[in-house]
């Protein structure tokens, strides 16, 4: 599945269906069979992983998850980042940044919400904001932008370089399909709050937006931290898409039980006399 | 059950048995069933405060965290906390402090980590070690210490008047059940990480530990902010306890699902039109 996601230089939006199911040939009740066999594997990979950190393990994941209003990101992190244990998950959200945010290089403010080691981070929007609505919306001059795609490059090269698995997923929803959720909010009243005017004013810049996300896929599609292409029409598949993206991260990792650094039969022997 | 887990100013730890199910007479099956039964509904309380968050509700809670190495604090992370969203949820664990704290006063690094509106805050560990480790190994002065438990109840008292619900939970196992606990971390090599040799030299304090407790109990149970004394030998009653703790926390609150704040026929008609 994980190969039939990735993007490259050469991707194009237009060639990914948000519909489809790539390297998946069941239906939903099988996807989320499917999601559900995975939690405890993903769960117990997480468990190792911090167990190895303390041993000076320095390897760790940082998903990205960017995608239009309504893709699903929230839902990714309830329901696939949701099911390992908290004390493992480094979650960080990025809204409209701050005046003091903006008073520092675009990736200072993400530089401090990297996972310490032993967590999956998890960035629900993310550095490529700076490249996207700031593209879209001429946030900042047109040559500034353009020097992002080299600054955001040269950054993950180094997270990489550092062991940082850098796992970065467009969750690719349809333009019918975010009016169909944006209508779903408007139709109910425990919904209401998810909803924000200024999401229509985003939509009604769709082409713009999928421009720009094309753009920096391209750009930043490199072999050392890859797109990934998440359908999301779907949300049963995004989730599962996601897992085994994480899952995949994770088994590179192979992390592994660290050895005592005690003596054990020792160790008995005290705990057994006090 | 709530009421009877209820501490005060003369409760005493002796009374209070570590075996026990007070409120809840089922076994273990019942008792992990009525665990899942509860997750629904503390994820929708939940969800709901953070709806109301958006629009001005400031109140949340705050679960304080102590008890002896493994009494079940991770265990209470990872399958009661662990439930709900993990964008609701900020975590903060305290270990030893750093220099850098200890150069501040003992609650600047607790106030630095109070959950933001919207969120249940969660302390593993917290204030609390200054008044254990930090009275049984005379790591300050005694009229430091004895300063410390005025200090908390103001503090905290703080929060309760500026809407942070302060649930603090002891979790209370006995001292054949903790050498136990810490055996079967010795006889498995996949729970040798986290064992530490430091954690039967804490043990050897058992009966200080336990003073300190009951004194830290007993000076910090304010009516606004009593502490609970969760029977934790049984983990599934432990994880039940404090789910029950959380909801009725937040049942408390009653949040409820925000008014929109635009005109929603307009809104259906503009997206209807994009």
């Amino acid at each position: 599945m994980i190969e039939l996601l990735r993007a490259d230089a050469l991707t194009r939006l237009a060639d990914r269906d948000p519909n489809a199911t790539p390297g998946f040939d069941g239906d939903k009740a099988a996807g989320q069979e499917a999601l559900a066999a995975g939690v405890d594997h993903l769960s117990a990979l997480q468990e190792r992983l911090f167990a190895a950190s303390t041993a000076g393990e320095r390897r760790r994941v940082l998903l990205v998850l960017q995608g239009m209003d309504s893709a699903g990101k929230g839902g990714i992190v309830r329901h696939v980042v949701g099911s390992v244990d908290p004390q493992g998950v480094h979650l960080a959200t990025f809204k409209r940044p701050t005046a003091h945010e903006l008073s520092h290089h675009f990736l200072w403010r993400i530089e401090r919400e990297l996972p310490p080691v032993g967590r999956i981070g998890v960035f629900d929007r993310s550095h490529y904001e700076d490249v996207l609505i700031g593209r879209v919306r001429q946030l900042a001059p047109a040559d500034e932008i353009e020097q992002r795609y080299a600054d955001i490059v040269e950054f993950e090269r180094r997270l990489v370089r550092t062991g940082i698995s850098v796992v970065k997923v467009m969750l690719h929803v349809s333009h019918d399909e975010q009016q169909a959720r944006l209508a779903e909010r408007l139709n109910r009243p425990d919904k209401h709050w998810k909803y924000n005017p200024g999401d229509v004013d985003e939509r009604m810049l769709w082409p713009d937006y999928q421009r720009a996300y094309e753009t920096a896929i391209q750009r930043t599609s490199i072999d050392e931290a890859p797109w990934y292409i998440v359908p999301a029409n779907r949300k049963w598949f995004a989730r599962l898409a996601v897992q085994s993206l994480l899952t995949d991260a994770l088994e590179r990792i192979d992390p592994q039980w660290p050895a005592a650094t005690y003596d054990v039969e020792a160790e008995k022997a005290r705990l057994a006399q006090s």
